[in-house]
């Protein structure tokens, strides 16, 4: 069966909408996703870095739209994986696992990875949002749009821009 | 540059020794490594789950002899990675991130993997004390002793019985 890493944050978790709240609770100054095109969380968000390392952050990450709908179907048809690099943050980690362990009930441990760098990965096909994960990867790859990846020319991996687009194309 | 996962629990934290101590204390009964030959923890320990998901259990595991000396030396030859089956309890995920950050400081966070299944793994070389895990490798093996393997047949994997047998192998 084909193996399909997807990734977690930016894909399932909503972060960019916690960093805009957090933002907003600090500075008072609403970001709208366009103010963060072509930038990454850390360039626009000056305490961004303060953000992910307190506690509640990923926990309270709202999901994804339809990525619990499609994700469920893929699970049925796929040998799949959630991915997420998570290392940089050590106590993201339980947060991540309880987060997936609440909203992908479907979900088993057995297909969560946090790592560092995912090049240790072997899959057929892997998602992700960021372009340092999916340009050293040797398998298939679609790029799931964010505005920090908005820039940058995707001519090596398959553009989508949402969870429906992922259920044509793989379900 | 060859690649090398490296598990944790068994093969650099020494976790056996932390169900013998918290098994002395609930029973007041001292298990010798005679007593775990061939028998997985969760058979010899009635109370093992209880264990591993309490608080401090593998945060405050001790190092297995010669791991921190013969790691470092491997981390400076290949390409390291630790790779820890760890999401099956939630809650050891970061206190297994903390451990490791105490104790081999040299291994970078891009480092570490903790997974459920190690079949996702992508590496040349796997050093693990689980069949379960060594069976499904693609790659080399070596099974690191510890009494729950001593008496399965290791005839598909190069068994040593300490760090210092790794080292000769590979350094």
């Amino acid at each position: 069966m084909k193996r399909i890493a997807v990734d977690m944050d930016g894909v399932l978790a909503d972060v960019y909408s916690q960093f805009i709240k957090y933002h907003e609770r600090d500075f008072g100054d609403y970001l709208k996703p366009e103010d963060l095109i072509g930038r990454s969380e850390l360039e626009v968000f000056p305490n961004g870095r303060n953000y992910v390392t307190s506690k509640g952050f990923f926990r309270n990450a709202p999901v994804i739209a339809e990525s619990q709908r499609v994700v469920s179907g893929l699970n049925r048809e796929y040998d799949l994986f959630i991915v997420s690099a998570a290392t940089e943050f050590p106590q993201s980690l339980t947060e991540k696992q309880y987060w997936l362990n609440e909203h992908f009930p479907f979900i088993h441990w057995r297909q969560m990875v946090f790592c560092g760098s995912k090049e240790i990965i072997d899959a057929s096909l892997m998602i992700d949002d960021h372009f340092k994960n999916l340009d050293k990867f040797k398998g298939d790859t679609i790029l799931f749009t964010q505005p920090h990846n908005l820039l940058t020319a995707d001519t090596r991996h398959r553009r989508v821009h949402s969870w429906s687009d992922i259920e044509q194309i793989l379900l």
